[in-house]
């Protein structure tokens, strides 16, 4: 008989409360989603009071597996349909010299860029792909082009199922290498992502596949990954919960899954504080920003053309209520940070800490340094930035915020010329 | 007082024996280096009788922080030089899947793409920055457009320390990217790698620069990094030391850093078997392989054009005799394997072990292939391969030998013909 090591008991909908049992898989509330586009999210309800029993801080930091370690809280029953590629326990960087360059004085860095497929996405499609394997999905689909699809096609490849990926027909070849590489079977769709999107949402439905569209409410198990994020950063902190952690936000699972994350240790009984959550976005794609600051419902906002050079944080619609459930119930901070200050703070972080992550990632910083600026954050408070990408996987964007290298003759003498020139 | 952490105890040449003190920097031994390029490597020599009294076991597995926990093996004598980012400890992946598609039926991967800058040259920098920290030098200097630039100038960044990079003209700008977002100070020098190698060497001369150039005689440090592989690998196999360390070789520092590292485990007492090395070449870079099948010295083998699309091993002289000691001494293997064996190699590890690296990582599991088909490796042999770059590296090779993928309509029934199609 298999010991069933997950507590999660049951789809619950983020609305009207209504559940439904894990056995068979629902995109979303049967009621509600007929409401509207995006409406009628579900979410994954865990056993917490069983989890008080089973899980104490010398338990979990006994644990030697990354990630799996906290298979009581993550949605898999069996550990035989487990999907690894060895994802999560990433650095917690103590990045004193940045703090002190924007004037934080307690500053953390967790560096997602060191997981298997160098982004954050690794903690999705862990668990997307292994409940993939646990439903008897033989074929999961998306639409994306960055850190989802590659993370989606590289642990299909690890589960020996198939993977479509539909893409805009401008994606870059470079882009689509590293899913081909992984055997995944693209697909160009002429138009941009949204159209993408339709195809993808609409094959998934007629040929019964996995749909693992990210940042959508329609993949209930997508918050459920970056939970360990939570996890991972309060154990690295011996359990003291930071006062701000800040995500950079597309479509917001991410940042509900960390709140969610951490809602689920101070039930546990494992800390005693709740962080203030921190959403990050760029200026031309603001929209969770304001609604939070409107206070509108995420179904109130119409779409917009996003423009940003941050590819992870280009969304122009808010795609499920996570976002502004972790904000208000988080009492955060919504803000948005020009392309300018977002490669500023690349830079500032790849000089100062020598980490070099996408631009998506570089938002975070941005924002952290406007709110110590303008006194929404407090200098001595401690925050935690989550870096979420590998600067190779984005690095196009950069060329014009860079000057060109000189070039001079193999030539000593050229050298000295130009040395003494740039002394002056 | 500062305590000496480190066991080294003098530089000692590697052609005639003569030993220098390390409290003043030497490149290369001076009587030896007047006899012609790359001539007189200096090595470090350790006092691995301390080493034994010092190092056990159960002192490494539980010292905590991964890299410089061998910090008796480096070459730092003051702890408070050390300039680390949290390199090492990388994963040692069990590759059965991919093992039974060559028929080796015991397969390791080292996966060291999931360093700091995602490539394995960070071993060689935490230790040559260090190094230059704990020497006084302000800068260092090198030519090079790959990995160890993207190490280099990271490492400098968090050393606070200048870094000079020199490119050949027509160094994409993508490469040049990663080394500006640290401030690394790039200038091409006209014509190719030959032309920025020699202004490179000239200026660390002339200029009083550390220079890490790495794959050279004339930097002896170089060895030392690569050594932590072997260290980690028989740590991560309980101290079973496997049949074969199959390796790319470029320079071939790492290559004879992981030999002397296996030979130190084996001094110390540590272990009891050395295992054997094997190294893989492009065809069109077959230098060392050459020399080895033809018993010559390093420096009897005229330089060459070399030609492969693995830039990490695309290398056209043999600049020291590390690769030559490390195949004699382990009774070693050199094969050779072509762009199309790697790029198949490439892709049978994306597929089958979902691990994306760049060409060059992939050659030693081409090379493990072509000794496994011929015999000179038994099925039933124990195998590490060294996985050294992320695929995200060198991204642009590839794209001729993937299929371009289909372009459809935005249209469910164009979806549905194009399956129909792909099935036939």
């Amino acid at each position: 008989m298999v010991v069933n090591v997950s507590l999660a008991v049951s789809f619950k909908c983020l609305e009207c409360g209504k559940e439904y049992p894990l056995t068979e898989f629902v995109y979303s509330c049967r009621a509600c989603s007929s409401k509207g586009m995006f409406r009628g999210s579900l979410d994954i309800e865990y056993d917490l009071e069983e989890a008080k029993s089973r899980l104490s801080k010398e338990t979990l930091e006994n644990r030697k597996t990354p990630f799996w370690k906290y298979k009581e809280l993550l949605p898999i029953a069996d550990e035989s349909h487990i999907v690894t590629l060895g994802e999560g326990n990433t650095q917690l960087i103590k990045a004193d010299k940045l703090g002190s360059s924007i004037g934080a004085s307690n500053l953390f860095l967790k560096n997602e860029t060191r997981n298997p497929t160098w982004s954050f996405k690794d903690r999705v499609f862990t668990v997307l792909v292994s409940k993939a394997v646990e439903y008897g999905y033989k074929t999961i689909g998306l639409a994306s082009t960055g850190n989802a699809a590659a993370a989606a096609s590289a642990y299909a490849a690890k589960a020996g199922i198939d993977c479509y990926i539909f893409v805009s027909e401008t994606t870059s070849t470079a882009k689509i290498t590293q899913m081909l590489m992984h055997q995944a079977k693209v697909v160009k769709i002429k138009g941009g992502l949204t159209e993408a999107g339709s195809v993808s949402t609409e094959a998934c439905k007629q040929f019964n596949w996995f749909h693992v569209t990210t940042g959508k409410s329609m993949q209930p198990f997508s918050t459920e990954g970056p939970k360990t994020l939570a996890y991972e950063i309060a154990e690295q902190l011996n359990w003291e919960i930071p006062d701000n952690i800040i995500v950079p936000v597309g479509g917001g699972d991410t940042f509900g899954g960390i709140w969610k994350g951490f809602k689920d240790l101070k039930e546990i009984g494992l800390t005693n504080k709740l962080p203030r959550m921190v959403l990050a976005e760029a200026e031309g794609a603001p929209l969770i920003t304001k609604a939070f600051r409107e206070k509108k419902q995420y179904y109130q906002v119409p779409p917009i053309e996003p423009h940003t050079i941050a590819a992870g944080i280009k969304v122009g619609i808010i795609t499920g209520p996570w976002p502004l459930i972790a904000l208000n119930e988080s009492h955060g901070l919504a803000e948005t940070v020009s392309d300018d200050e977002i490669v500023e703070a690349e830079k500032l972080m790849a000089v100062k800490e020598a980490l070099f992550s996408e631009p998506a990632s570089a938002a975070p910083v941005a924002v952290l340094k406007k709110l110590l600026d303008n006194g929404k954050i407090g200098r001595d408070e401690s925050n935690v930035c989550i870096i979420t990408g590998s600067g190779l996987k984005d690095i196009d964007p950069l060329e014009k915020y860079l000057e060109a290298p000189p070039m001079i003759k193999p030539d000593i003498r050229a050298l000295k010329a130009l040395l003494e020139q740039q002394k002056q």
